[in-house]
């Protein structure tokens, strides 16, 4: 076992701390004291639970657990699976000390999350994640929920967990799509907070895409920190917190127009990024090195396939659920961002006739 | 109009109002500026609507408004009605600045509460509570919830209102079973907070019972009062909130054993106090006085129907749902009361078989 870090997320009487580093699976990390009672429900997927539940298992010592195993993917990521754990929980005879851990990325954690927000008003949650997207974004903040037939995420809680625990191992068994996904959102956070780890990454990218061990915990650990602290300022989103979304109106326009599961939400980000730094008006320069870093991950730059129409509409509808206002998070320059509804309307179709397609 | 007095429930950046007066309803009222926005979706019940629905929207101004009708009754306290309101809040087109209005008994302000406190991580909430039950209790507090096969309100969140409207006009339409299981609760707040206020009610039951209006406005304000000290010292239940669950170990076994919708909540509570009080040791003096209050409101004072074996299996099964320890609220003298996991088992045995069936 080797900890590479660990951070605080620091919320009060709700601060967490987040361990990450190498082999902390199997047995490396012992996981019995973050647990609040003697107990606890495993969530896993079907293809995350082969590889690491077992290995899971190795550092809960003499505690009992179950295990709910879900099947994979976004398109399971609705009420009948938060169902599905808390009948686990049910089943279990569990109770108020009960801990639920999430074992695998973000679906699974948002799930499981929101089980544990709602199961008795509350249990411990501990984050397992075990892809790149879930380690350096969605297991850090406390956002849970899941998909209705209306919307992405409508139904779901804030609901901090206890610990996040990071193995970067589990890196290595991640398919190559996933971890470009999960590379759009740590260009992101060098994008939105931090020139200088924005340049790092230019220099590293080589070496996180050959999956160097150091690189990827360095970027991880960087990241999360940055994610710690925009959430630790603004918990619910009221305010700053959404300069997360950087990149996620465009992302968001994709996805829906694509259908989900089409484009990962990690490539619909990476297009989405591009587009925000163009409607940002960023000089050109630094837009060409966003774009550059884009690519370099194996990452869509842009969406051609979509007509500029069709994104439109999408993101009309995204304004009707915003109550009118549509939002961007825009970059004053790399490194620093900025939420806004003052765009300009004829930049933003610009964007859209640049990077969609056109309608022919 | 009359309003009768506005209490606030003290829970710093979460703290709001609880208006109580009679003719508040239908358009006695304003409530459009406590919404959140300019739009919100009103939840009621088949029973509660045709009599109430069209006098709150009188009082919602220029608003916009939905309504979601439910079914009436426990029964229909599961997550199904919650997705039926999150259905009516999508198709609303509802936001974040939607706000959801609970206009009904406890069953409608637990389903509506809890999708309010889901729906885009968490909308406002507003509480128009229309039986006695719901008036001093239910609709106070932040507790929402729903019911599972495996238990009662094992699936909720806290999300407390932004204003609690009580329309004391509302139980003249109240039955008279459901009104004296109100009384249940009311009778529970003087017996665990305040000797002057259960010496109020002895003085005063006969007027309460034949709805008196000023009467029955006191009382709703002073158990108002009592569980908003209660709440505001102890939001999330860690400690003395629980009093407010005096009478409800033995109640819920009752509820458990009967099969739910046999007793009403208020009914199951009213005989649980009497069987609380006798394991407190409590002076036969004070036993009798509690016992002669509870008659007087037309509420059992034994589970007769019930055998004594059965209500201890019941809690059995709660105990092990608790975690092993099993939790009482014990009355130290009419007024004052503690939590204890330190009983006398055999004093509880003796109570049961005095208040439930033999097994002959």
């Amino acid at each position: 076992m080797n900890i590479h870090c660990t951070l605080t997320v620091d919320l009060a009487e709700r601060s967490y701390p987040i361990v990450i580093g190498r082999g902390l699976l199997g047995g490396g990390y012992d996981l019995a004291p973050h647990l609040a009672g003697k107990d606890c429900l495993i969530v896993t997927n079907e293809t995350v639970g082969p590889l690491y539940l077992e290995r899971l298992v190795g550092c809960l010592g003499n505690a009992a657990h179950r295990t709910v195993v879900l099947p994979d993917g976004e398109a399971h990521k609705g009420l009948d699976s938060v169902v599905r754990v808390i009948d686990g929980l049910v089943e279990a005879g569990a109770n108020r000390d009960t801990t639920v851990i999430a074992l695998g990325g973000g679906v699974v954690g948002d799930i499981a999350g929101f089980a544990a927000a709602s199961y008795m008003r509350g249990v411990s949650f501990i984050q397992v994640p075990t892809t790149l997207l879930a380690q350096v974004d969605s297991s850090v903040g406390g956002k849970t929920g899941v998909n209705h037939p209306g919307g992405k995420n409508l139904i779901g809680a804030f609901h901090q967990p206890q610990l996040v625990l990071v193995d970067t191992d589990t890196l290595n068994t991640l398919d190559d799509r996933q971890l470009s996904a999960g590379m759009a959102e740590v260009i992101k956070h060098g994008a939105i907070a931090d020139l200088d780890y924005f340049e790092w990454l230019e220099e590293n990218v080589a070496a996180l895409m050959q999956r160097d061990p150091e690189a990827l915990a360095d970027a991880v650990a960087r990241s999360c920190e940055i994610k710690a602290e925009v959430v630790a300022e603004d918990e619910r989103e009221q305010g700053r917190r959404a300069i997360l979304n950087f990149g996620h109106t465009f992302g968001h326009a994709i996805e829906n127009t694509a259908g989900y599961g089409e484009w990962l939400h990690g490539e619909a980000v990476g297009a989405g990024m591009i587009m925000a730094a163009d409607l940002s008006g960023l000089p050109q320069e630094e837009q060409d090195r966003l774009r550059r870093l884009v690519e370099a991950v194996n990452l869509p730059t842009s969406a051609t396939s979509i007509s500029a129409e069709a994104l439109r509409s999408a993101m009309q509808l995204d304004k009707k659920v915003l109550g009118k206002r549509l939002r961007f998070i825009l970059l004053e320059t790399l490194g620093r961002a900025f939420v806004t509804s003052n765009y300009d309307e004829q930049r933003l179709d610009e964007v859209l006739a640049a990077r969609g397609a056109s309608s022919g």
